[in-house]
């Protein structure tokens, strides 16, 4: 079977992605990112729906040298109890200059290494904060350059990136998650950067969007 | 004056493009990448040249969690006297997966957060090794990327990468920096990991072979 890598954060998204992929059997190799984000929390659920899911991983530290954003400086406001709608009209200070870029090249990387043809990408259009690096038109202008800079590119196959999700609502990938059996309790979402969720962020405010319309409790926030 | 971010490896392309830019007065912030590179000398040449130039910087540290490179895994043998015409007929094991589309994202990351509106890369695709990360249409193809997927690109004249050596000879590279008062003898070309160049492998053949056509000593290997 070929292999796969695959970006997981350990919110909703990449934790849905995973347990998707697992079911249709994909051998994946997981990436998970310290980059010193605020919300380093995230890590630990990344790390055990990882372990969970028996997906092998490596966990890349990367301490960018500039700020200049809301999840890597706390100087820097993170906005708070913005209605959903509103979220996708900017692009708010919790964009961090051109993460996903730099993951997305580190998992090319990582992928031409090991020879797997394909990473998978938990990024979300439709319920999400605005953010470029999530746009289907940036995906696929990336894997055009992928094609072109690569040595796997000029000789075989290039490696493609996939974002199933990228064009789903919260709603949907939160039913595609349950279908799935992913414990949505051992997910992170929240910014804040503290130990229970805000629930006053962006990331909180769509997932207890998501959740409503899906109809079930988020069980990270109605479990004692 | 405009900002702009340049990739520095203490190489003789590099180093040249420092120069040059500077003699123009470019204001420069400059990125260094520790990626624990066999060569890791480099990065002695990169620093020294950059404090001459008085060019603020700051150093990334990268590892790799793969192999797949001569650069990066001492297993992995070096090309050696190989000729310098056929080294760009194919991709040689010196080849670092997606080592320059990581090296540029981060790039890019650095201009988006302090406001440069260009990344200046010493790539060459005339005397080089085949690396499909130093030609021209990788390039323009990442310069879409960037645009599509960055802040900055969304709101105002995207960042772009320039690489004005990219067509140039090594005998060219060579003549321009002398032009530019560059000490060719604070560069490093050679991959082999030791304390002298080595003098067989493609990165010391091609900077000999530069030298011979620009008709004077290279003082990095003429000195005692």
């Amino acid at each position: 079977m070929s292999k796969a890598v695959i970006l997981v954060s350990g919110g909703l998204d990449s934790g849905t992605l995973l347990y998707y992929l697992k079911k249709k059997k994909v051998s994946l190799h997981a990436l998970v990112f310290d980059y010193k984000q605020r919300h380093k929390r995230e890590l630990k659920s990344a790390v055990a729906l990882l372990r969970v899911a028996k997906v092998p991983f490596e966990k890349i530290e990367l301490e960018f040298p500039w700020k200049g954003s809301a999840l890597t400086d706390k100087k820097v406001k993170l906005p708070k109890k913005r209605s959903v709608k509103r979220m996708s009209t900017g692009i708010p200070s919790t964009y961090v200059p051109a993460r996903n870029l730099i993951f997305l090249s580190l998992a090319t990387g990582y992928a031409e290494a090991i020879g797997a043809e394909k990473i998978y990408y938990g990024a979300n259009a439709l319920d999400y904060s605005g953010y470029p690096d999530c746009r289907p038109d940036f995906i696929e202008s990336l894997n055009q350059t992928i094609k072109k800079g690569t040595k796997r590119g000029d000789e075989k196959k290039a490696i493609k990136i996939e974002a199933p999700l990228v064009n789903k609502t919260k709603k949907e990938i939160i039913e595609i998650g349950k279908q799935c059996g992913l414990d949505f309790g051992k997910t992170w979402s929240c910014y804040s950067g503290g130990k229970k969720p805000c629930g006053e962020c962006d990331s909180c405010l769509i997932r207890a969007k998501g959740f409503t319309e899906a109809g079930f409790p988020d069980p990270l926030t109605t479990k004692k």
